[in-house]
């Protein structure tokens, strides 16, 4: 697959510069005479390819084919930068890039983090791995950033990359004064750099660069390029339960039954390891002894509406049926005593899928969780073990998640069905994707600042609930999930349920269907992540106006404590967009109020309407029983009925339509059959929903459905919740 | 230099077979058929080599020469394993190899580590770093693990190796039982492996087994095959003080006063950076305005009896007298802006030394401390930096430190001067180099963990004092300090003096002059360093009869905090040998008694002679006034006065020589000229002193010294300890 075929090259370097040559400040091309020029072809309008060295395994190999037109729609952008300023090299063993970097610029990205926006000034080395240990190691280690610029710079490698962004000086770069460290003012233990450089021990290095008037249309132009975002199976944004790993058949209908009784809404029931006969290696075929009739098992659910989600590893026991079929396809060490298919070869990827087609897929198994899939180093295989197909363990280790994911998914595809679910590693190229990540970490401010990289890497993450060590806990942490790419209570060890906290069981019921009302609303937004390459759930820093208020602070230096005198980063990493006008502020244990930065413009309260700031940092009241809410001047948001799940949701669903503060505002209800491919060929339904405000009085409107499929939404009431109506 | 041609090499594979060809568990060589069998050459008594694949750079190419006649007064040893189960294997882009472990083995070693001691059932990839972040990141991660059945393997290689100690299961190797986690019992994130794995991402790697009866002896081989360990001149051995790196030549006049004042020994002033005229990154050169007379300085200091030490990092400024001459020598990035100098290059090794023999050594200066040798990715040069060698910036760094003692340490052997410094980084080959190690992590019992694991890696460790949060700490630290290779107030930042706790100050005071009381003592251990390769402070597991007493707790299934339900080890790392009779049990802050975990034989109180107990663990009070030492029975332990300095000392020094328990004793006291390379040609004189112990009654023999130096030692006064003599 040669990706760059899809679109007319142009060979750019020589052609013309879109950009002025660039400041005093700017690389001088002739000083680093030990790299190449790059050269940059023009693959898609606003998005340029380079490489150095050998073509390699990369992540791109397992995206979707661009979305072109959507990339034409947003019409062209400007080279970021001189192309003249541009440099690789191949020094064995590395091969390098450097791209060059202003003293003002932000660098954001490097995929699933933790900890921190801005990434200029510290070393990341990318590795797929549990998190934690060092910068960079973690489950989706996405080599993709974004500079406050407005451009993108993907490095297209399954090697290991490391990136020095705006740190690292080269000896013939612009170089910043040198001051002694004894009798001067200002000296830091990290001088600034001029430029970005990333490396990998490889042959070769692919680059690409997203081009844009912001970071959003840089990460759209991504996203698009990958294939645009996933729309994930309606069903898919409820809510999900998995229960214990000894469960039985019994014991779930048992468990399902309970959440009926206590009108809590299910629509997704994860079965963790035990649903097999053998786990950690796995069979992948059914215990007969807690599920003796898998068939009437997920049958029996799916006519209540719920859908079922299998966990799985990817080591197959010894005991596994397919075993023997795989054998000549694994590699050359054991997880967990399990062995590890070679996904890179199609016919060990036959063996599986068609396994799974066969026991899950075609009895109605809805999806799966893909755990165990970014290792750890002390369970997985080693750095040096080898695979038949010859692919490194390094190279096998970055893309083993997103391989599975791409291949499942393509199955998926080919039976014309959705699927969400989940998985604990990805990279690059992975938005069309339809599995979220989730990690064994358990800190929640850390989970929404996870939330917030992804929206810029191309992935979803879940801030999945296990536990809590309070009901305040508790609650606040599902009132985050429920705010999330997925809401899901996950209890495969701790047999917790929603309820499970007795004087929190309101609030947490409440927030659960206030996201199942908001479902309108989210699988629009969904809409737009696969069609225009907007992330549902996003960094601030992807909304116009917005300042993350980021500020150096410390450097005091202690000959213990901080030797170098190091500075650290303050920024708001703990708020975030849900589709175009909620803005989300999660609370923590322990506080009543929370800070919450403004972007300009003017923000509303979504549960009053009533006005909370605009271009500011406010205090804002939390209430436990609420999580707070900001909507966008003019925002419009439609709520359908509370339902206990998707699919049980029969006839025309009322919507109530809300709008916030003075401006005029317009909404894109989108609806489909929920759960097909078709909308890929037409079969939806786009309703335009606008207000108009004019002499202080509000007016609704609603424009015939645009295209054949027809809106399952019935009869619309207009709720202007700041400029009210009489 | 070929290492091989040192010895006359014998090629050992099909001659014979040392030792039966292993139990069942041993690794059926027929199954591993993707690996070649390893071929072993004998290179010295009880030490083997072999090699897959290219010979890279190595740290054994910064070794000395193997101290061939030492290696073979030892005697031979059996080679420890079935030679037909090692095996090695290249497969782009890693070699690496495979040895033989069994059930119950226990794998120590791998380097300065501050925590643990087994490293069995535990990933490490061994990187020149800062402490931390990830298992094998630390200032010495050297290859070289030794098992508990008294053998040690060395991977020579300067790369980053990664080490899987019986971890990680091929499928065709030896597997235990697979468990079903769901429902069966025993499950392990951690099966049970039959071998110990080490790999490089390069072209080869070499491979040394060193033999032995007890783990003792394969350290000993390990540190004969390098060169035998450091004899540091006596002064090193004194107490060492750095002064504030703005400190003038007046300044430090004025300090040194207070310390003769003060009734406190000092032999080592340590100038930190600001004695150059930039620093941060480095010129190299005096700063004028401070040290205006630099050789008036030194020769004040000198007179005094005091040595100077000078603090500098490699980097070099822009404004050092050598930029221009070493400019064509160094890399392509900088460090703090300052440029790094390829000391692959022998010309710019000549560059740098000539420029610190003449304004340095020339004018009396006794030795460096050399910073910032290890590196943190922030701020050293990249993983894809060149150098003019064309060597790869991952090997420069992995070597840096290592080359650079190698190469000054040469130079004062050319001026026939002994050094003794510090140094932040180190690796292999490295116990000849004068140079202790030291760390910006600051954890007491870390520390003491450190001092343990480098006694098994062929380095030196200090665990020197920069500050405390109370009286209590400060004079446990400094007891600590006191038992260590080398006893250092390292006040560069905060400007602390010994006295600086007034409380503890005579406390402090106390334990300065018992070491220097016991110089005699620990000159003669480091002797037995030189010449046997015995490590002057080292691990319990070197001493006969000692348990660790480990344990494996832990392992509580819990979704947030232990998804694994992964075990904690217990062991003893908080104890250590001095010499061949001192146990040393250092106290932490908040203790007022500690368990000490005693080998077999009777063991007795230093202070007392009082029996503690023997091959038991026993809880011993530890009053704040002192460190608890215990004393191996028949341990003989001649202590000299307390005097100012070692320099100062004239004159016969009368000698109290303690015996402790009831067993005959024996202790061999070494004396030479202190400062000079002499002694490798025979100037020096070892004196017997013995005790036989008789119905009862104690009598001590002086035999008249053997070699030609004339012993400084004095009248000696008996102290029978135990066995009163009257």
């Amino acid at each position: 697959m040669n990706r760059l075929q899809r679109y007319a090259t142009t060979v750019w370097i020589g052609i013309t510069l879109v950009i002025a040559p660039g400041s005093a400040w700017a690389v001088q091309p002739t000083t680093i005479d030990k790299m190449e020029l790059l050269n940059w072809t023009k693959v898609a309008p606003g998005v340029w390819q380079s490489r150095i060295g050998a073509k390699e395994l990369a992540p791109l190999d397992y995206a979707d084919a661009p979305k072109i037109e959507a990339l034409e729609s947003m019409g062209d952008a400007a080279f970021p930068f001189d192309p003249k300023a541009t440099r690789g090299q191949i020094a064995a063993p590395h091969a390098s890039v450097r791209l060059p970097l202003e003293p003002s610029e932000k660098v954001y990205g490097l995929g699933l983090e933790f900890e921190g926006l801005n990434r200029r000034g510290q070393v990341y080395h990318l590795k797929v791995d549990h998190y934690g240990g060092f910068k960079g190691a973690t489950h989706a280690p996405v080599p993709f950033y974004i500079s406050n610029k407005g451009y993108g710079v993907f490095i297209n490698t399954a090697r290991r990359p490391s990136f020095y962004p705006g740190i690292s000086n080269r000896k013939d770069s612009h170089l910043p004064p040198v001051i002694d460290r004894t009798t001067g003012k200002g000296w830091s233990s990290k001088p600034l750099s001029d430029a970005v450089e990333a490396s990998v021990q490889g042959e070769g290095l692919e680059v690409f660069v997203f081009g844009g008037r912001s970071p959003l249309e840089a990460v759209r132009r991504y996203n698009l390029y990958c294939g645009g975002g996933v729309l994930p199976p309606r069903w898919g944004l409820g809510f999900w339960h998995r229960v214990h790993t000894r469960f039985s058949a019994e014991d779930v209908m048992n468990e399902v039954a309970e959440f009926a009784k206590r009108d809590f809404p299910l629509d997704v029931l994860g079965l963790e390891p035990g649903w097999q006969d053998f786990a950690y290696p796995c069979s992948f075929d059914w215990d007969k002894g807690r599920f003796p009739d898998p068939k009437g098992f997920v049958g029996a659910l799916r006519e209540r509406g719920i859908f079922v989600n299998l966990w799985e590893n990817p080591y197959i026991a010894p005991s596994s049926s397919i075993i023997d079929a795989m054998r000549p396809y694994t590699g050359s060490h054991t997880v967990w005593l399990g062995e590890v298919p070679d996904y890179t070869i199609p016919a060990a990827q036959k063996v599986l899928l068609d396994h799974h087609q066969k026991t899950h897929l075609d009895i109605g198994v809805s999806g799966y969780k893909f755990d165990e899939v970014d290792g750890v180093d002390n369970w997985l295989w080693p750095d040096h073990a080898t695979f038949p197909s010859g692919t490194s363990a390094i190279q096998m280790r970055q893309v083993y998640g997103l391989m599975i994911q791409k291949m499942h998914m393509d199955r998926f595809r080919a039976m014309n069905q959705r699927t969400y679910g989940l998985v604990r590693s990805s990279n690059g190229g992975a938005p069309p994707q339809g599995f979220v990540i989730y990690s064994d970490y358990y800190g929640h401010e850390g989970y929404i600042t996870a939330l917030v990289n992804c929206s810029l890497a191309g992935v979803l993450w879940t801030p999945e609930i296990r536990s809590a060590g309070s009901p305040e806990e508790w609650v606040r942490r599902f009132q985050s999930v429920a705010f999330s790419p997925l809401m899901m209570l996950n209890a495969w060890s701790s047999g917790k349920k929603p309820w499970s906290f007795e004087p929190v069981t309101d609030m947490v019921r409440d927030v659960i269907q206030l996201r199942m009302r908001l479902l309108p609303y989210v699988y629009s937004a969904f809409y737009d992540y696969n069609q225009k390459g907007i992330p549902p759930f996003r960094a601030m820093i992807l909304e116009a106006g917005f300042d993350t208020q980021e500020q150096m602070v410390g450097g005091a230096l202690h000959d213990a404590d901080n030797p170098y005198a190091e500075t650290r980063r303050l920024e708001s990493t703990d708020q975030y967009m849900m589709g175009p006008s909620i803005l989300v502020a999660p609370v923590f244990k322990g506080q009543t109020s929370r800070k919450v930065v403004l972007p300009n413009g003017d923000w509303y309260d979504f549960y009053s309407g009533a006005r909370v700031g605009g271009g500011e940092t406010i205090e804002i009241e939390a209430p436990l029983e609420r999580i707070p809410l900001l909507v966008k001047d003019g925002g419009i948001i439609p709520l359908m009925p509370a339902i206990p799940n998707v699919a049980s949701a029969q006839g025309d669903l009322p919507l109530e339509v809300r709008h916030y503060g003075k401006k005029n505002g317009v909404f894109h209800l989108y609806d489909d059959d929920g759960t097909t491919f078709d909308f890929e060929k037409g079969a939806f339904s786009l309703t335009e929903l606008r207000v108009t405000v004019q002499d202080g009085k509000p007016q609704g409107n609603v424009q015939q459905p645009q295209g054949p499929w027809p809106s399952r939404y019935g009869p619309i009431e207009w709720n202007f919740m700041t400029v009210k109506d009489k």
